[in-house]
């Protein structure tokens, strides 16, 4: 294990890399992995192999792996398909242990010169000691090393407490809207070799990770789904994994064959054993999004019975409706709240949760006085797990502003996520207040963007505390 | 009915309004609706009430409603609850026939008083042929006409063919990102008087409207919801009808009895009858987002057999599994249409729908040219009913640029949906992008942020061009 760790690792923090077949072509549309990395302010040794090319963005080039002057931990081929097994031959021989083959064209193309070639390819690395990530993958990037092999430029890379195991490229392009880079990343791509199972491991013990994000359309061997379910059981004991599992019905099974070469299983199977081993299933894109801001962000404790304080009674019931179809309680408020709550609304309200606080906000002087007090009443009310908090980004421009009531209202140490809706009139975006919310180190709080999805991630963050206790 | 519709229009384009106890206070936080008028380029007559005030931005205020000098078509009511009845009683006797009651504290409040004044001012108004908006409404919003009520500002205002019915103000704040203003919109609030039936029928032969949007909470009198239900399937014949029932489970039912005052019903029977007439029922705000958005831009034609063109192999997977999920197909591709992709593919690809064209995009010189060709090849072939292309918006920077491909996609009159995806390090965003699409007048194309929500929006589209069939 020790060992295999070490191997790994030689993908996500490479003291060298070689970049084979890397194209001397650059700009935005010439997806030249080299050029990203060069902008990423990476450490390490940098070897372009070309054989058509002296130096490449300013570094010598080579012309085949045998000549490399030094030891490589990593080689990343980009070359067309045919040309690989050859290269693979020359890393082994040359000592390295780690190779990404970006290329596709192997199991998941059509012919069986496809699937010959990968075999193949594999054949020569596991004799020759190495591991191969890949074919048809973007790689690995890793914010926390300055690395990427990524074809793709990043638009935004954080060093988040996130780790992604995915099988589509598309996921180091970007998340939905507001998550562009995940942390460390891996594309396991036709997972000839390196699996879901292995980067779990991997990560497991990587302390940089408090989460871990899995897209997977299907396995490539019997009993690689056992493994990959068994070590998730183990890991999610430690750390929450969400997985994106795709390929769910009868349609899809045929496409993935000729993605990634996997075979997706039974869907059936696969919800049940998720649930069995403590793994948080993402339905859709979207959820997905949801549920890794909601884990990135909020701390798992108990979410039973949620407060809801919102700027409109109809998205108040709207979080109801959510509460009732995602299995958490409205909670109920006690007596000593509700009386703090009366204090700054109208005499004819009948206060309850939700707390519409619409009517005081419009006639309040103090407005960011009625909302900072509204929710402290609320998250001091010992019956409240966490709060659900309906106010648009507009009331970021009132005193205390609106970052200033998150801030407040995450130091109580219950989840909080705050649905910014109802706006108007003011320049003021999301993103603004949670720039704001970042620079003033606001913690246990998450933005997402309707009541439904901000409840379904509440009651996703309740399952996983409720599996941490069993 | 004829009468019905003139004293409803009173509503949607008064040639005079009155507004009883609005405030002298503006500016963003004063939530004043004379205000948010003004700026809308209204051409009737304003006359603002205050006993208080000699002028009211820049308008001679009257100290009350029987001092006013001409005809008014509509009051719009905003002072405390007690005033209410004595005024609505000067309205009607000064031979106003269309009453807002923009004021919260009514039948929606937790007190028999509020419930007793609602009776009092529908009873005098009814005595006195007017009708009556609300009370709880933000009241109503026609940019046919310049005309607001709305106490919230507008961002965005635009004559969309679209009507909205709503029991909840929030509407008026904004959808979800990207629609802020939904053409003609009435807040029924408590729903006292006028309801969701009235206004159906009011927009069945408004020649403005050709998309109705309700949310609605519940209802007010025994054999509502019946009514609602018969307007509601005569007039989805003409135009489609999207639903928003919210106040679905056991605990949004005794909230909604203090928001709007309404009795929920029982959500299965609501499901099953808005499945008979026609209607069709968002069950959250994202869905109502994408519903509005897809109807709004593409013409109701069939949608049985899906082309998926995509830059994503994996998001190709995940609209196949949403297509399993809401019973559309993945067209089967000509052979002809398939040797024209071919051309531009890779040898080993194999080519089938999905068409992932990355690999031809990665390597082609001319990258507009392919995802031109791909999506013109799959609209030719008379196997395909619609296009779900996932494409980013860089693609806008490439020749020919993607508004163009949209544009050409869109001519072949089947509907098109654009998810905007994997974007990186270009500043294109898909506001720059839709601003294009309208600027080229583009039409049969929406987009929508993610391919499950772009195959379940083809699906209700389907389902409404089933029921026009039958």
């Amino acid at each position: 294990m020790q060992e295999e760790h070490k191997q790994l690792k030689l993908f996500f923090e490479p003291r060298a890399v070689a970049f084979v077949g890397i194209s001397a072509k650059t700009g935005a549309l010439a997806f030249n992995a080299l050029e990203n990395l060069l902008a990423c302010g990476y450490e390490g040794r940098i070897y372009p192999v070309n054989p058509n090319a002296d130096d490449i963005l300013g570094l010598k080039a080579y012309p085949d792996v045998k000549s490399l002057p030094g030891p490589v931990d990593l080689a990343v081929i980009s070359t067309r398909r045919s040309l690989v097994p050859e290269i693979v031959k020359e890393c082994v021989e040359k000592g390295i242990r780690a190779i990404i083959v970006i290329g596709q064209g192997f199991s998941d193309a059509g012919d069986e010169e496809g699937r010959q070639l990968e075999e193949k390819v594999v054949r020569i690395a596991r004799a020759g000691g190495a591991r191969i990530l890949g074919p048809n993958t973007i790689g690995v990037t890793n914010p926390f090393f300055n690395f990427t092999t990524s074809f793709l430029r990043q638009l935004r890379i954080e060093k988040l407490p996130i780790a992604l195991i995915c099988q589509s490229g598309i996921f180091f392009g970007g998340f939905c809207d507001g998550l562009r880079l995940l942390g460390k990343g891996i594309d396991i791509g036709n997972a000839s070799d390196v699996g879901v199972a292995d980067c779990l491991e991997y990560f497991e013990d990587d302390e940089d990770v408090r989460l871990i994000v899995v897209h997977i359309e299907g396995v490539r061997r019997s009993g690689e789904g056992r493994r990959i379910l068994e070590v998730a059981g183990r890991v999610s004991k430690r750390k929450p994994i969400i997985v994106f599992k795709t390929g769910r019905g009868r349609q899809a099974a045929s496409a993935i064959r000729s993605h990634t070469a996997s075979l997706v299983g039974d869907d059936d199977v696969w919800d049940a054993a998720f649930e069995q081993c403590g793994v948080l299933r993402a339905r859709d894109l979207d959820e997905l999004h949801d549920l890794v801001r909601a884990f990135c962000n909020l701390l798992p404790t108990k979410v039973e019975n949620v407060a809801i304080v919102t700027l409109s009674g109809g998205m108040g019931v709207m979080a109801l409706d959510a509460c009732d179809e995602y299995g958490l309680r409205a909670a109920t408020l006690s007596a000593e709240t509700l009386q703090k709550l009366r204090e700054m609304l109208p005499a004819w309200l009948e206060v309850k949760n939700p707390v519409d606080i619409f009517p005081a906000i419009m006639s309040a002087e103090e407005k960011g006085e009625v909302l900072m007090r509204s929710v402290e009443a609320v998250l001091s009310d010992e019956n409240v797990d966490a709060l659900l908090l309906v106010a648009g980004t507009w009331l970021e421009v009132v005193a205390p502003p609106l970052s200033d009531v998150l801030k407040a209202a995450g130091s109580f140490g219950k989840p909080v996520i705050w649905c910014p809706y109802l706006d108007w009139a003011f320049n003021v975006s999301v993103e603004d207040v949670e720039q704001k919310l970042k620079e003033k180190g606001v913690e246990n709080v998450a933005a997402l963007p309707t009541p439904e999805r901000a409840v379904r991630a509440l009651a996703a963050l309740q399952k996983y505390v409720e599996f941490r206790k069993n």
